[in-house]
């Protein structure tokens, strides 16, 4: 059947059966009942995802995931193709703002080049998971086949299986592509339904101008694949990426082996979604790192059904928003464990009222 | 003249010429301009709040200073006034929300009996800075006078004070104080001008019989003092509290020393008013970490002039969003210090259009 029919084969709902168990956990803490609001609802949440009593989410990576995208002929973005490649050596070297925020929440970044149009020597650090050599111009055709869609799904569940036989507890996804708002939208648009134009953004900074042919260029996509929205592996397929592939697939991986997934801003969000139509069920292991500046971001959450922790006007991808909310679930996770509760205090917990 | 006088007299607005200068260092940062959003803000501030090309606020401290009220004996809050010295043993030990968050993020928690009802035995890891007792009940007279007030407002400067002589880069505030957000309120609505309903809250989680009890509660005392709006140690002595003048002084002192000063939630942001309101010039070396579950919030914050950091649905107070905001400062830093620059990394930073 191969690896991503068996995955979505063994993905299972939450198990929300112990939560009031959980809950009385937290109301025994030191606080008023709820008063560290989010924090506890994601305590929560991993407990639930996990099943187990106190997760252990020590050892984390965001795996920032690099590709290229044919449409960027078409005038899509403000940088040129290039700068992919470049920015792949930045990670590499730690000097990127993924790499910066990662290091500070003690996470670590892996890079994987799932689709550059650049073919990398063999380097310290970088997984080379080519695909292809980048996506084809979707306005044109589709963006890969749908096996390429397929094995670049597969390449992210296979690193989720990788790492989790490691022993880490919680992945985070993140992104590299020149012009990969562009196919994001195109998701978003499919799947929500929206008009194109209330779907797409202005990316790392378009002008009014490129932001109309960038607009022009996604319906043409549209137009020209017809992507079948009730069949996901179409829409990833005809006006997709290789990077979105492969954040589906660490959905779809962390769902299946039972943890937290932080899906950073619009690219990943579109990844997920994917992997969310392909399974209603993974919804539950995603926790939504921030809101993004990028237009259709917040129509793609509410599809997914999760409310975004931060709000920080951030733009940039990478994973950059997804390394800061792994540290708030981490702090969550630690309010269950370290806190002291009412009776090892000596606090009293009886209310007057 | 006296600390408070001389504090006063040495806050000078934030030196905004190098704003463009570090916008620039930003931009040649690896990545779209701008698109780190409110880190590269926070950045920004600390540089400009500081004076300095790299702030350094590797050490840092949440200041969580106790209190009781005397108010607390109209029923306005859940939990019994004896709660206030049973959470400063829990602080001591380590178990509270806050001590745990700040490990988290790698701050120290300094706990202050500013003026807690208990008498507390010398304790390691205990300041006695005891002002009063408690204050009086507001709903039939002054909470404080007037001299304890200021002296209590200089306790918070002259701990600021010491933690800069030692190297700390940033400081936060905390408060813990059974019926504490009834002065709070009662500041807001008497610097704000807004009704007494719409600055109450539910606090730690009171019935509506409460809630109604409350707020007449604040009415009378404010009938009952006439705090003038001009005269803020007036407002602070009447209808405040000891440790709500002793985050009022933090934020002072950390505005004469320059640091940032990161203001937790409802009751810390009543302090920064009063402060603010003493002196406006200080409101530029505020962060706001929050924007707590408490109805006043945001009408204060909106009156010192900032958005909060966080939305988290916390309500906690002690300190705990504080914390959190604390850990997006240093990322902000760490973004303008660690980012490799264009040049450094061999990214192309010319845009297409």
């Amino acid at each position: 059947m191969g690896l991503l029919q068996d995955t979505l084969d063994i993905i299972a709902p939450v198990d929300e059966s112990r939560e009031a168990e959980i809950q009385r956990r937290l109301d025994n803490k030191t606080k008023p009942p709820g008063s560290l609001g989010r924090l506890e609802e994601l305590a929560r949440r991993v407990c639930l995802m996990t099943g187990q009593h106190d997760p252990n989410v020590d050892r984390k990576a965001v795996f920032v995931f690099a590709g290229d995208h044919g449409v960027a002929e078409e005038g899509v973005s403000a940088y040129p193709k290039v700068v992919t490649a470049q920015m792949v050596y930045n990670f590499l070297r730690g000097g990127a703002g993924v790499n910066v925020l990662a290091r500070h929440v003690g996470a670590e970044v892996i890079v994987l080049d799932i689709g550059v149009e650049h073919d990398f020597e063999p380097t310290d650090g970088l997984r080379i998971v080519k695909v292809a050599h980048g996506t084809k111009n979707m306005a044109v055709g589709p963006a890969m086949s749908r096996t390429e869609a397929v094995r670049a799904v597969e390449v992210g569940i296979g690193l989720v299986n990788e790492f989790v036989q490691k022993g880490y507890g919680m992945v985070a996804t993140g992104d590299m592509g020149i012009a990969n708002t562009t196919p994001s939208s195109a998701i978003a648009a499919v799947f929500t339904g929206l008009p194109v134009e209330m779907v797409t953004g202005y990316g790392t900074g378009i002008t009014e101008k490129s932001f109309d042919t960038k607009v022009s260029v996604i319906k043409r996509a549209i137009e020209v694949n017809r992507p079948d929205p009730a069949d996901p592996l179409d829409v990833l397929a005809k006006v997709g990426g290789l990077e979105i592939a492969g954040i589906a697939g660490v959905v779809l991986g962390a769902a299946a082996a039972r943890i937290p997934v932080v899906v950073d801003g619009f690219i990943s969000s579109a990844g997920a979604l994917v992997a969310c139509e392909l399974m209603p069920e993974a919804k539950g292991y995603v926790i939504a790192a921030h809101r993004s500046v990028e237009a259709g971001h917040l129509a793609v959450l509410g599809r997914i059904g999760h409310r975004p922790l931060l709000d920080l006007d951030m733009r940039l991808g990478e994973g950059t928003g997804a390394a800061l909310a792994m540290n708030l679930v981490e702090a969550g996770l630690k309010v269950l464990k370290e806190m002291a509760t009412f009776e090892q205090a000596g606090v009293e917990g009886e209310k007057v009222n």
